[in-house]
């Protein structure tokens, strides 16, 4: 995968920030690629980078249109085309998150070949997995797991590891998603590898390594969500983690797309978490607990936060508005 | 999907009853199907049809090369390349439950193209899937669970529906794995769904039908197996099943091809089972134990059985040896 920067975050017409994850993670946390964003009518979101058209952007230099929205299923809906065929015409190369491969469309495809650009489906893993083994590999791992879907878990594995690094430590953050793939240039998006893989493939994620290094890996879904809880115990079992991190979110009324499901409380998916991570590291215990408090003003963010810490006898941070020292002083 | 019959049942070198399962899983529920076994030196075990040539079972009519032998990891290794050749050339289209695509050699594509036959890769889906609601649906569903993988879920699944049908009931079999869609000639294999799609596909498989209806899910791996129990999960979720079925096998001395991953009990894989089942089905129950007691003889078996149903309050029966109208009983 060569992902060439600067990046046009391509958001189309999108109203929820949720699904525009992707393109934001990346204005979050690699800025110095990010050039502006693109924009269609009805778009009510924004990334914070300057709205520009194609053209503009490319006089300027962008290398890469990034499709930086998600939809339900991940379908590469054909009203995307003519913009894709834009990009390509202005000299840029595609990059998508969606589960519907960009190669697929023959279009794109014979466009791309014929001025020497690159389609990147980079939720699809071109790497050959083997089914998971099970057995212990050498040096230490962390995993972000959640009540939910869309809780901020990868925000937290990167300022986990910023922390870490800053303090002096080997490691490393392990993306197992779109968004994460594209910040750090690398990973397996899990929700992509076929099923009888998935413990296998983040195995292979995070390989033996020193002793005192920490692999910090970015979990997927929550073992509460109906539809996605299989990725979630996979990459549970193959990422074999030393340490949890519990991520929430505060005032949601349901699972993520399922009206009818509430969510888990914090206790019951440390119990959950820890009864299956036991099966591959008997020594898995939660570190701490990280919470979007986006939602709530900042006192009332300490509050809840101290609250939690109370019943829970676990540090409990915001990981954007307190920074994540408290559980890397728990960890450490 | 049109898979011709009748099959020569094609099980290569194999020297492991397991491994061919997919070979005596049609020799043993369709019969009618099969026409012999085709083997090479080195084979040490057999469907308990009559070994032949790929010519001879040309001339006897046979329609369908099966590929009924698995390995971890289900690679199409090249030496089995000539035979599907010599098959193809005798008239016969090929079937394979491995995971490498026979549509994937060229060789291969261009033969069976140029002489009208079929390549048919029954692990790989062809219907588009979305993601799972966890909505409830009409009618009643059964879905059979392990402690272990290759306990006798597709057995037990099978038995169970046979019982209900010559009861007079309406039940379907609904196949998740090659050896079930060899059986039946539909299903979806979940193991080769794409990780995202595990619950929703499992939803398309079992979809409404009539309030008096059981579907009879064929379970997979388990929950407690390290590199599958993704795939257990989603599928447990997706089926949400009014009643279970534990299936065991006797005498296992580790979790297969994981050698230093002990066994769960019998009570812990009712409990893990019934915990992730009432995420999606609060009503979820136990309504059985199906022991493969193959290992030992009858009088043990009957002694074993006694003892689990002792233990756990339920029918316990090994659904060869001892037939399911124990667990049918309980459950009707």
């Amino acid at each position: 995968m060569n992902i060439q920067a600067p990046y046009l975050l391509f958001i189309g017409d999108a109203t929820d920030l949720l699904s525009i994850k992707m393109a934001r993670s990346a204005a979050d946390w690699s800025p110095e690629k990010c050039l502006g964003e693109y924009r269609l009518p009805g778009c009510t979101v924004t990334t914070g980078f300057p709205a520009m058209s194609i053209q503009e952007a490319a006089s300027k230099g962008a290398k890469s249109l990034v499709l930086g929205f998600a939809n339900s299923g991940g379908f590469l809906d054909e009203v995307w085309i003519p913009t894709i065929l834009q990009a390509l015409d202005a000299g840029m190369d595609i990059v998508s998150g969606l589960h519907d491969k960009l190669t697929n469309v023959p279009a794109l495809v014979k466009k791309a070949s014929a001025l020497g650009l690159q389609l990147i489906d980079i939720r699809h893993p071109t790497a050959r997995f083997k089914t998971g083994t099970g057995k212990k590999r050498s040096g230490m791992r962390l995993l972000t797991v959640g009540t939910d879907c869309s809780v901020g878990k990868m925000y937290t594995s990167l300022s986990l590891t910023k922390g870490m690094q800053q303090a002096g430590l080997k490691a490393t953050f392990r993306a197992t998603g779109q968004s994460g793939i594209l910040v750090c240039g690398a990973g397996v998006a899990i929700d992509c590898v076929i099923s009888d893989f998935i413990a296998g493939a983040t195995e292979t994620l995070s390989p033996d390594n020193d002793a005192d290094h920490w692999d910090i890996i970015e979990g997927q879904g929550s073992l509460s969500h109906a539809a996605f809880a299989g990725v979630s115990l996979g990459l549970l079992h193959g990422s074999q983690p030393d340490a949890l991190v519990v991520c929430h979110a505060l005032n949601r009324e349901h699972m993520r797309g399922l009206k009818h499901y509430p969510l888990p409380s914090i206790e019951q998916t440390i119990e959950l978490n820890l009864t299956h991570a036991r099966l591959t590291n008997p020594q898995a215990k939660v570190v701490g607990i990280a919470v979007n408090t986006s939602m709530v003003d900042e006192q009332e963010a300490l509050l809840i936060c101290g609250q939690i810490s109370q019943r829970t006898g676990l540090p409990c941070v915001d990981p954007i508005r307190h920074g994540v020292a408290a559980i890397l002083e728990r960890l450490l």
